[in-house]
């Protein structure tokens, strides 16, 4: 399906069909191709060393032989061709296996293979006893095909095509099936009448976007609390000392909501509440504020800060870099949290005023989705007249923290800015740095979220969070891994965030927070959580929001970084166990396992030899057992022989016979990761 | 996929993503759209009268209001705009009925509603309890809105806008629900930034292409015996006596074997012997001999005669045309066999040698398929310099029978021919004709015949032929009617070809071949069949191959035309059956029944409020019986209510109640074609 989502509509349009004119037509026709998106519109998306499988269907009138070729170009522009042999039912297949980060592209290239068609009906003849002067007319025919391909080879290539005219010439008939010469034969094939497929993209991620856990915690939230036990404001100082129990903890990416210096015009106070009490520190995406000028030190000017500067009470851009460097140190990547919007005291409000709406009064408007009003943030106009500049400046903050390092951005709502912006902006900062990850954060509609992967997401939060039921979950597997989704979206599964406490995980308390992580940490490779509270299983629920109370999104917490009751010592198994796994690594090697009963969910999932059965229960309240159907031989397991099956998470090892292994769980440990072993 | 098939291969390409270069992005992105084939690259297929349901999948960023619409192009090049309503899922949609035959085309378009966005938004400030002086400024904006497109409309409509506007202005809340307003609002929206998905094209066939009966049978065998009780070759005019009769059998078209002049050289004898015997008819597929000259009269001298001449043995064109006449007295439509290959009598042989292939000696090239040798067939070569002109004429075969009157053609091996030219040919023909019917006789391979009727065959013989067992039948079905072949692929079931009987037809004898041809007759709206012997349930197969022994292709037969005990009565009864029931005057309402028995075979169909089940037996030796499991609600009857089922073949009414009746078939009536009614 070619749409062409940024075409601006014409009224000139009629169909017409493909024109044979002279010339332009060949016998061949490629009648199928995958994988391909939208026609080849976007790229599809894979990671270093995965591999993409390309198979064509092609056909031609007639009994000719046809060869095809896939035409591979990585991101430097080196050209690699590979043959693509002839399968069952006309399909024409490679693989390749992309080995640098950036957009390659390939073609699918077919013609009539007239040497192969030649030697194929020639070994038929002398099969069926051709006539002798027939035979010898056939190699005549023969030589003079080699003449015409010898005519445009040099060197020794030349020599040897030579040699075999003549040979053929003379009527030596072992001449024409000499493999060698074959092989000389269709390297010089002039591939006449070929024709191609149209191009197709893909999008090579780094390692990082295809298999993390990530770990959202607030900075300001990572002090230890003051003398009388009250919670103190914290600085990117106090979070880099957390840093390495989360790096301890397992977990790839460390996540930092916003920043930046919070806007005191129309402050939010404490729980969302429309105006700020004295003291507040206001949502952290309320972006552009009041801090010190760069010259003044402690004691110098107020100026406006925005999407580049640190937040004075997080210590400041020096407190970020020192916080950037204990990350490098342990190895942990750092995703900064982008959210295109603007307090009223963003610096842009002044500079720029024609980057944002305006009332016939003059004044900027706010952000609205009528009746609600959000006086504290200000949305840019993507489509002001000058804005050139406002997307250089937009893409000029990505810019400017890749200059700090950092490598992985979480954007806020992408969904509420034009689709083409996301796609320009992202195509041209990853053509500049191919190590980029982008996640979007947009729970919205189907088509929505879809749509910003293809325009260059490679991580994408999905609908797991709310994917309750088993009958839910098995579904949203399948809908993941199993559907064209796989060709382009890569889900991060995350349990909860700031944004999102489901009012079964808050009613569920400790069994279904371990239930849940298990979950999003096996079915998924990508996977995160918004960590504090969830160590804790926090199940303290905003009375009228699907969110927490005490929310860190408007007020300073102090949590306990060593509560040993915390989940801590299971997150680390977790992290672990997926990465002994390479069955945890990937996300299209899995299966629905049967339970008989309706509380307990499984899944396969396999890599090679590795073998993985995830089972876990989502009562959260009673014992629940069940009975698994395994299908053996798709694991590669021997139905009548016995196999050991190690409770890598409880550390209890099994040995099961046959497809129907009994299991049960307990809300103490509702979740067994099974790892199978002849 | 855009899957050029016709475009000659570069080695200039690359893949780069859709630029949202300045004032080329829109907000607006057509992410899916349903139904299209190779992304527009080939028409859908639809017939008079039949529905075109289109589904556009649109998003954009934020909060906005979407509006789309359908854009059709008739093939007289009026177009039609079509609201698009929104569904669920961001789905908007609408129908079209083509009531024109010929190539279609449409566009979806999607725009952001600027006014419905407005409107929304104030009703729910409205509803909110905004300030009065938004509200009034939120009115100054609308009546600005309405200026614009005041400014661009005429008439009573400008007058409208300018009253609305002022009433605005004033302060009239009312003024802004106003739904005529809002209509007219509408139709001046400028579409601003609106983005259209590439043109699709339908291909609008006449009616019989979409329900039709077939008869074929070859003219020279219609004569009645010679007073010897021997076969004597019978004439047009003999075959012309046999209309009135297929016609009562309520067959819609009869289809005869090539009428051309018949090669002498190299002439096939006897089921296919390599040489003939003296007097022995040669095969009607040699296209090209000798007859005698248009001015010569019966004793005339003798020339060469070929696509465009009939045989002089059939009684010559006058024959042919006195043969037209009576069918189309009857209202038969005729299809002729349109066969692109040549004796070496035919006289392009003389006249353009130039297009055909040579040896080295200068001879021209037979067909082969080494070690096969095919002496009396002279393939035409699509790829001479001269193709342009060859390409012509083999057009101009078609335009010559055209201008006899023929609107059907049943095309002998396309699939040997470039599927270019089918594409231009076909085109170029439907064109000027857009009630043609081609028929593609391609027993090929399933992508070369799916790319056949893409180039513009509107019927195709299938594998209904070799789809013996119940899971191929029902398999098949699903295939034919329920995947992506539907939209452009419109199977003609034939049990039975002068080229094929298969061994379990042949041995299944009459109650085999009555419950075939009435898979064939009701599983699809186009079916046919090779009459004569099928009538007869001949079931005398050569030793050797899959077809009938003393093949028609090869002598003269005769046949019983009025044997009391022939299939003509049921022939009869399942064409009248076929026209009384609109359910199988269709193809995708079909869905496969449950029997419980693997000999019984079952399908319910249904359209409107007429329902039809067919079961059929596929043993021929014994009794079979079984249990259907019938989705009543699917068929729109009440499953606690009793229903009638009337055997329509059968001529048995009963009343059933539940969704499990009874069946028994014997081989004497081993079919049931249920009418259900409430």
């Amino acid at each position: 399906m070619p749409l062409h989502p940024l075409r601006v509509g014409s009224d000139a349009f009629a169909w017409s069909p493909p024109s044979p004119a002279p010339q332009s037509w060949s016998r061949v026709v490629i009648a199928t191709l995958t994988p391909t998106l939208n026609g080849g519109l976007w790229p599809l998306r894979r990671s270093l060393g995965g591999t993409v499988t390309v198979v064509a269907g092609v056909v031609t009138d007639g009994h000719d032989r046809l060869a095809a070729e896939l035409v591979v170009v990585a991101p430097d522009g080196h050209r690699e061709v590979i043959p693509m042999p002839l399968g069952v039912n006309d399909e024409y297949a490679a693989t390749f296996v992309p080995d640098a980060l950036g957009a390659w592209s390939f073609v699918a290239r077919a013609w009539t293979d007239t040497f192969a068609t030649w030697r194929d009906q020639f070994q038929r003849r002398i099969a069926g006893g051709e006539d002798a002067d027939i035979v010898a007319g056939e190699l005549l025919d023969a030589a003079a095909l080699v003449d015409e391909r010898a005519a445009r080879a040099k060197g020794a290539d030349k020599k040897a095509l030579v040699a075999a005219a003549r040979r053929l010439r003379g009527g030596d008939v072992t001449a024409a099936f000499d493999d060698a010469f074959a092989r000389l034969m269709h390297a010089h094939d002039p591939r006449t009448g070929s024709v191609e497929s149209p191009p197709q993209a893909v999008e090579v991620d780094p390692p990082l976007a295809a298999f993390a856990a990530w770990y959202e915690f607030f900075p300001r939230s990572a002090a230890d609390p003051g003398p009388d036990g009250q919670p103190r404001h914290g600085t990117l100082d106090d979070a880099a000392r957390r840093l390495a129990r989360i790096r301890e903890m397992g977990f790839d990416v460390v996540y930092l909501p916003p920043i930046h210096p919070i806007g005191v015009a129309h402050r939010k106070g404490k729980d969302g509440a429309l105006v700020a009490g004295e003291g507040e520190p206001g949502s952290p995406w309320a972006i552009g504020g009041f801090m010190r000028g760069a010259d003044g030190g402690a004691d110098g000017p107020l100026v406006k800060g925005g999407h580049t500067d640190v937040a004075d009470e997080l210590g400041g851009m020096a407190a970020f870099e020192r916080f950037a460097g204990e990350a490098r140190r342990l190895g942990l990547a750092v995703a900064l949290d982008i959210a295109f919007q603007a307090s009223p005291d963003h610096p842009w409000v002044d500079a720029h005023p024609e980057w944002f709406r305006h009332r016939a009064d003059g004044t900027i408007r706010y952000a609205e989705n009528p009746p609600k009003k959000y006086q504290d943030v200000y949305p840019f106009d993507f489509e002001c007249a000058e804005w050139p500049a406002l997307w250089s400046a937009l893409k000029g903050v990505f810019t400017f923290w890749i200059g700090k390092g950092v490598r992985v951005f979480r954007v806020d709502n992408p969904h509420t800015k034009p689709f083409a912006f996301w796609a320009w902006c992202l195509g041209e900062l990853r053509a500049e740095h191919p190590d980029l990850i982008f996640l979007a954060e947009a729970f919205s509609r189907p088509r929505i979220v879809q749509s910003l992967a293809k325009m260059g997401f490679n991580n994408s939060y999905t609908y797991f969070t709310w994917r309750e039921t088993k009958a839910e979950l098995e579904q949203y597997a399948r809908e993941l891994w199993h559907t064209e989704q796989a060709e382009y979206f890569r889900p991060s599964l995350w349990p909860n965030t700031p944004d999102i406490l489901t009012e079964s995980l808050a009613r569920g308390g400790r069994p279904l927070h371990v239930a849940r992580v298990v979950l999003a940490a096996t079915m998924s490779p990508v996977y995160g959580l918004y960590g504090p509270p969830y160590e804790h299983a926090v199940a303290r629920k905003h009375p009228s929001k699907e969110e927490y109370a005490d929310n860190e999104k408007f007020e300073v917490r102090c949590w306990n970084w060593n509560d040993p009751t915390s989940l801590q010592p299971l997150l680390r198994r977790l992290n672990e166990i997926r990465r002994a796994h390479p069955a945890l690594q990937q996300g299209r090697c899995i299966s629905v396992v049967e339970t008989g009963n309706d509380n307990l969910v499984a899944f396969a999932k396999w890599s090679g030899s590795d073998r993985v059965v995830v089972v876990v229960s989502l009562n959260p309240h009673y014992e629940e057992s069940g009975t698994l159907s395994l299908d053996l031989s798709a694991l590669g397991l021997d139905a009548h022989a016995a196999y050991e099956a190690t409770d890598v998470l409880g550390g209890v090892r099994y040995r099961w016979q046959g497809a129907h292994p009994y299991v049960r769980l307990t809300p103490e440990m509702p979740a067994h990761v099974f790892a199978l072993r002849r």
